[in-house]
């Protein structure tokens, strides 16, 4: 059997009835907005659109063999998730910025966004509270013992990109009292204090929907999907000394990493 | 300033009208929810209520400091999340597992969640089609060539888990076409029919929300957090040979892995 007829196998497009021909087309263009969707997420995420404007309908369609309608679908797409918005007498212009966080080195926000813009920090709570067993656990302190629990809301150029929730051993989070934690990201201030290089953290990464409080808190709509990292970090010689639960807005904060199939 | 002053200071607690007090204590009582719904969701992820029943509202007030309002707010964080669920009579339930999608090596679906049960995949899309450009240049192939495109929704144990657009130079995709993809990794195919290991990938997470139809295939409701990555793989001769797009369901799948501060 050709490739070609293995595609209408597939996709049903053999089907005797109207009806499922129909319905099968309907699907398809759905799929097809979805795949050229994608396409323009990673040209507009990688800033390939240099004048910040998409070229014409018209031209996305012959570029991407695609229908106009086709086309319109993915601009929908796009803008539903705030990436493109649509200017009268002008056309399709890019309209957010992502930007990447990196996968491959521990850093800080600051440290790895220096290049886009100087990061703030607004700190909501600061302060010791007793460690619940999971804290205590994790970070190898007595369940209950004060550690260091801090709030911030953190923003690239005056605009929130993450909530972050972090918790430290008291006898390292003293000093950070002190801290300009509003100007100075937690890492480089754990480091100055133990004068230890950080060694490594485990992380986990989701998709979560934003609650209300914290979407109104991130000034992102409600239910808005956000990038959830969890990290527990260690110093050099192995100190589990920073828990941190992060919620990142999805729309401006991607990762990006280098993957090997052998360890 | 000792601490606790501090605390103060942050948080507002020592204004002195009632209004403002109130007031603070109202976000406060998210903030807390919010700080008690994510020690808990670390719990559910790692297992820790092994009979899948999570304490009392009361015990968890207690091992946590928190008030009855704001575990039960907690708790409805998580059930928003769809992590929990209330049963009469029995109390607040695990329902929702999440399964662990390495970060740390390059594995396809089925090997990575082979300890957690069968992968099967069903090809929605499967054939040759002209590569558009951002396609042709990321896989070193003419624009306008043909490319194998494949579309799969994958499912463990028979539930939806993501739904993968991909890419594959023909010269390598056509032996695809008579492949087991049913039941079988692209990354394992690839390897087989190149008689080569994979190489590494270059990766992008993002979370999105997922647009109507993308939930209405992958059976989420509307809107819900989606983990999206990008991938495009390399054979260990550097080729690329894989480019995808994969919505991961943000309520079943974490990413997880280990960064260090040294390259």
């Amino acid at each position: 059997m050709p490739p070609t007829d293995r595609i209408r196998d597939h996709a049903g497009q053999g089907a005797a009835t109207t009806v499922a021909a129909h319905r099968t087309r309907r699907r398809l263009r759905a799929d097809q907005a979805r795949q050229l969707a994608d396409l323009l997420r990673h040209q507009i995420l990688t800033g390939r659109f240099t004048d910040g404007t998409l070229p014409h309908e018209t031209t996305l369609g012959t570029d991407y063999g695609a229908s106009r309608n086709t086309v319109r679908q993915a601009l929908d797409l796009l803008r539903a998730e705030g990436l493109v918005d649509r200017l009268p007498g002008v056309g399709t212009i890019v309209a957010a910025r992502k930007y990447p966080h990196g996968l491959d080195r521990l850093m800080g926000l600051a440290e790895t966004l220096h290049e886009h813009g100087r990061v703030t920090n607004e700190v909501r709570t600061l302060g010791p509270a007793p460690a619940p067993a999971p804290v205590a656990e994790r970070l190898h302190v007595q369940p209950g013992a004060d550690v260091l629990y801090i709030e911030r809301l953190r923003r690239l150029n005056g605009l929130p990109l993450s909530l972050d929730l972090t918790y430290i051993p008291l006898d390292i989070g003293t000093a950070l009292l002190d801290a300009d934690l509003e100007n100075t990201d937690v890492f480089r201030l754990l480091e100055a204090i133990t004068g230890q290089r950080l060694g490594h953290a485990e992380i986990t990464l989701e998709a979560v929907n934003a609650d209300a409080h914290s979407s109104a808190v991130l000034q992102a709509p409600r239910g808005a999907a956000v990038l959830m990292l969890e990290r527990l970090t260690h110093l050099a010689d192995g100190r589990p000394v920073d828990l941190e639960f992060i919620r990142f807005r999805g729309d401006r904060i991607t990762m990006s990493g280098l993957l090997h199939r052998s360890l």
